[in-house]
């Protein structure tokens, strides 16, 4: 086929970025590495992530052959005849499904691994830096963030380009996307534990070496004499570096697949009417990820600015150059690929500018979502000066009134989700692509996708700026750790409040971008279904009209598969929370030992045996990431066994909007309460006089409680809903054909 | 018509039930009235009381005026024809929909004011009572609850069968229900402010004299020289009495209507068919509910028991006598009213012996609710125990592992519905009710009608055990605040943990019939919406083959909303919770003062002011109760007008979805909380060499911190969303032909 040359840009692109990240590692590495103990400090909790991973991994490769096979023999046994002209069907769409699957899941796990392996060098030398520069400790720990953010998003836009290539997308475009949804199960699979088991080793490692170091002992955070501490230190990089990557990655390549079977749809229409490179539709959402990418590594060299000057600005700064960047790439690319349009929308406007206008939706929800995070979780705003204040009163009043602003939180992000997806299926519609012999009007829901592709042209900053505060929060631990001169604390504290701020965007962000790709993988989902249906209609064995045209919720069975899938939100977090505490007891238990039988650890003369906490809390936190993540896999397929492929709709559907809603209730009630604790920390409350209520105060006891119980809540279930929200829709993609009788 | 008989046994049920509950009124206002020191607070409360409920059906009154006048304004402009062949609509119709409006909400005032103030007086008999026998004490404090159960299931039957047949339901019954809607949201409308006004003084009252109080001043619970523990006694009965007494009212009135609607389908299959008295289909859910007050009546004879005897296995006694009389008279309903269908269903089968298994599904999901909501809630068993345990380390495992429970209840909440309405619909189904012109089956969705049609027989007896908990808690108040003899508190004090169990059941229960009953008004939506979608395409206005066949998920409106639907449920949650900090802040405040300005308060030299608190909490209350109540009633309307009538069946339905799930999550969590204090002050928490961890430890400490944070969570957010969901429901009913364009 002659393809449209801007396709080329897409492995360009993944190359060019690869490339990018192996100098911003290199860069990285040949960095000032600080004194010797800022060194031993930093080695040791090198080891203890790289023991983690090499575990967690070990068992997330083998769940994941298992799960390669399972997957593959059940879709040759279920002998759906897929795609009727090409007679990929029976074994050879279980082995191509599998491998898919298996790929899927080795570049996630690549991702993530190479992403935390540098993240962990990185933290050293931004403690280094720390004490000579800001702009040096900004530009180190950003730069560090940045491989894993260039990583997560070339690997899957290789990744699904060469499984596409591979399996015949060259020849038939409109049949391969199809094929390779095995890809995005593998990646949303991985994620799932990578996130789950990351995010129970950071929050019991955290949770549970401050009970018993703050709480009992008596000893400031981040004290040498804590056990726990190089844990808890191990476990930012794990939990926010590892999972959040994988999480990233996952969300690249399931909504890339989603947006690419949507563009099926509209290729038809566009080869029926004899436009110019009819596949560049399927092809488009990558091209616009390609320019993402173009973007972002341009705005990586407007990092930089005083020595004076809010570290946060540096990052809006290359925020900004991003987005804006990213708005004339989406041009370019939709006036490029769409102007083969021989027809009009609306008014006369080019079919192009109608979808610019919806991938311009996306970019501005995107910003949209990063303001109104900020709002809910930033210091200086009525929300968290609201818990702050409810503090005075105990611990009970902060629950309360953190609890509330949680729930509040999700009224503007309903509402925001809900305008955006009103705008960009309008705009979209506009456009006027009609399937000239169904009569349907496909350009609504190829405009959430396009809309969801222009929201994710920023990723790679997002990620990057994510990454940031893990690293930031270990170098201000290694500095604590090594008593590095007064400065280079200083220094680190404020980039730890900094990657606090980032950290919390990118959860506003992921969700955001989740929601929006729900209803995009949800029409695919759609069209899968009705490909098998209408494979079968054709085949004589399933009566004509009989294609899913609706998912009606009242239907009773899809009104139970929806209360089922709002119920596995519930459900699940509900175990990943439990696991926290189960792991954080075992360490407390551990710790509360070390202190009673070594009893020269209080005043400095026995070195605690931290190798040993790591290992308790690495083995508890991988046992318990095993039930949650069977569960989240288990139960699309037992409703979708029991009930059938309508009722799954129903289930992907409503659990998404239930998952996405209880995530931003559990990510912004504990950014809310974190803040609330930093904002009385820094001297910010005062009482009817004006007299601070500072540190030690009965306010500060209780702003901590509302930290300890968001911990859980932002860290652990919140970023793994993220993942099931996207799993639902994947594995339900793929297994489609297991319900369909 | 010539009725069948035993129609007529629905207003000889309400009229013998209002006779009987005046009877268990004089009996217990001529029981002993104790000492004088009894009598001043009793009287004390009394006034608190009735000044409250006086301001606030002033207030909800007003509202109410109004709500009838614009929702009569908006149906008379709307002016769409709804029942072509009798001419009602417009102003006709505008006026019937709001005196229905009006009479629905005039019962509704009148159930929660003659039940609230029963209760008040019959707390006093119950202390005095407890000073001599605990069986004298159970019986005055559940005949004292009895009087709201039997009026409200009264009024309510009463209330519906006259407004049916004053708008002509014995002429025209398969139109009469469509007419009568009214009813059912006015109903819901005087129940969500009185719930919510109840719920928000009530809790307020609660943690704010706890928190000045026992925190604070370090003085007990309940101790006269607090000036707000008047105002919490005051809110045990505003809250608990009247709000659930609303709220249920609501419930058996919504749901008769829609169950009638939906009998109507059948009506018109048994006309057809020429079957005897077809009209009994839809007199069918009253005379069920007709017999399931006759089954409590006689269940009320069965109270009593041996001095040392559990008082719980006496309520449960009753309780067991009302179901099995109740499935009993649900045999004899079915068999013969429905024995008139002379086909058969499936396996030749008699159709009456299919709804019959379908009631007792009903039946049965009410005792499963019940053992349920004990497991998740008492003390003896592992969720409550996980929680104490974590309560050792701190209110900050405390809340995790509350929180944690509070999800997981979810789980079999979820999965019994699910169960409840696959298999009644499934039987309903087996008795081949087939409309002949259209090919449907009715017999599904008419079966789910039935199962919550039996869940509802027991309502009344559920109600008098959830009455009984704020009158034993106050009887408990009053001995202590009375110095009465120490065998009383004893007394009271058993009563009162009795009570906290049925309170928990009923909320169980309620939760339960909220979502059986919400797949049967959303199937009446749908039938409202297809009549006036019918009569426009009758008369040309709409082009034919457009009547709403699905409620589609897949469709971007429909999507939007059931967002907006879920979002709706956290909001109003977050609104009424942070009503509750507002007002205990006004509290707080008021009884500082009072410490600080009145120095003879501490020595028992001075008495408190407990009035003025009471009506400064009546005014914050009732003021707070405001926002939330409007954001309920006003989203569904704007959601409507913007997006339409496909759409607002997407809001309500996952909405209630989203709500039942909720409501769960805060009504179990909370009683777990509070339960697992109970369980820590009975000494069953032991540390590792089994010494009692009870009062005055960290671990009772963490928990009354836990107990404290649930208590906004189920006695105001968790029940206002009970409310809520039926007012969504009903909300819809009747403005449907405003969202028809």
């Amino acid at each position: 086929m002659d393809l449209q040359p801007i396709i080329w840009v897409i492995p360009a692109a993944g190359i060019l970025a690869i490339a990018f990240a192996l100098y911003l590692a290199y860069d990285v590495l040949h960095r000032d590495t600080g004194t010797e103990a800022m060194q031993e400090i930093a080695g040791t909790i090198f080891e203890g992530a790289v023991a983690f991973i090499r575990r967690q991994y070990q068992t997330i490769g083998l769940l994941a052959l298992g799960g390669a096979v399972i997957i593959g023999a059940v879709i040759a046994l279920v002998e759906t005849r897929q795609v009727a002209d090409t007679q990929i069907y029976g074994l050879d769409l279980g082995i191509r499904t599998g491998v898919a699957f298996l790929v899927g899941a080795a570049c996630s796990m690549a991702s993530g691994i190479i992403g935390m392996y540098i993240s962990v060098k990185a933290n050293l030398r931004t403690a280094a830096a720390a004490r000579h520069s800001l702009v040096g400790a900004v530009q180190t720990a950003l730069r560090g963030g940045a491989v894993s953010g260039f990583l997560v998003v070339a690997l899957s836009l290789l990744g699904v380009f060469g499984i596409f290539t591979a399996y015949g997308g060259f020849t038939h475009p409109e049949q391969a996307p199809f094929l390779i949804v095995g890809f995005g199960f593998g990646a949303s699979f991985v994620a799932l534990f990578a996130q789950l088991g990351g995010g129970i080793y950071t929050k019991a490692a955290d949770v549970g070496s401050d009970l018993v170091g703050k709480v009992e002992a008596g000893i400031p955070e981040d004290d040498p004499r804590n056990a726990g501490v190089v844990a808890d230190l191990v476990g930012d990089n794990v939990g926010d570096c590892a999972g959040r990557g994988a999480d990233l990655f996952e969300s690249t390549a399931a909504e890339n697949i989603g947006a690419m079977i949507l563009g099926v749809a509209v290729y038809g229409i566009a080869s029926a009417a004899g436009w110019d490179h009819p596949e560049g539709w399927i092809f488009f959402p990558l091209v616009v990820r390609a320019f993402g990418l173009f973007a972002t590594i341009v705005a990586m060299f407007f990092i930089g600015g005083r020595e004076d000057e809010d570290p946060m600005n540096m990052l809006n700064r290359g925020y900004w150059v991003t987005t804006l960047l990213s708005v004339a790439g989406l041009a370019f690319v939709t006036w490029s690929m769409m102007g083969t349009a021989t027809q009009s929308g609306a008014n006369g406007i080019p079919v192009w500018v109608w979808f610019f206008a919806a991938g311009l939706v996306g970019l501005a929800t995107s910003v949209a979502f990063v303001y109104l995070t900020q709002y809910y979780t930033a210091g200086s705003y009525r929300p968290v000066r609201e818990i702050a204040e409810a503090s005075k009163t105990g611990p009970a009043t902060n629950i309360i009134s953190g609890t509330a602003v949680g729930f509040e939180t999700t009224a503007l992000t309903a509402i925001t989700i809900g305008i955006a997806l009103f705008l960009s299926h309008w705009l979209g519609q506009q456009a006027n692509l009609v399937n000239s012999a169904t009569g349907a009007n496909v350009g609504g829901i190829f405009g959430t996708a396009v809309a969801t592709m222009g929201m994710l042209m920023t990723t790679a900053f997002i990620l990057a700026m994510d990454t940031f505060g893990p690293i930031t929060d270990n170098a201000g631990g290694i500095a604590e750790f090594s008593h590095a001169e007064a400065g280079a604390r200083e220094i680190t504290d404020r980039l730890d409040a900094v990657g606090n701020t980032t950290k919390a965007l990118t959860k506003g962000y992921a969700i955001a971008s989740a929601s929006l790709a729900a209803f995009l993988l949800f029409s695919a989902y759609i069209d899968k279904v009705n490909l098998i249906l209408g494979n079968q209609i054709a085949a004589g064995s399933r009566p004509p009209g009989t294609l899913l045209a609706s998912v009606n919720l009242a239907d009773v069975n899809v009104f139970i598969a929806a209360l089922i899938g709002s119920m596995l939100v519930y459900f699940f977090s509900s175990l990943a929370i439990r696991a926290v505490g189960t792991t954080a007891s075992a360490i407390i238990v551990e710790v509360r030992r070390q202190f009673r039988e070594m009893p020269g650890i209080m005043d400095y003369t026995q070195r605690p045996d931290y190798a040993r906490v790591v290992d308790i809390t690495t083995r508890a936190a991988l046992r318990q990431m095993i039930l949650p993540g069977s569960v989240a896999v288990a139960t699309p397929i037992i409703v979708g066994l029991l009930l059938g492929y309508e009722a799954v709709a129903g289930l992907l559907m409503v659990g998404t909007i239930a998952g996405v809603l209880l995530a931003t209730v559990l990510n912004n009630g504990g950014g809310a309460w974190d803040n609330a604790k930093k904002y009385i920390e820094a001297g910010h409350l005062t009482d009817e006089e004006g007299n601070v209520i500072g540190k030690k105060t009965v306010a500060h006891a209780a702003a901590v409680v509302g930290d300890t119980v968001g911990d859980p809540f932002k860290d652990t279930a919140g970023p793994s809903l993220h993942v099931l929200v996207k799993l639902l829709a994947t594995i339900t993609l793929v297994l489609a054909p297991l319900f369909i009788r």
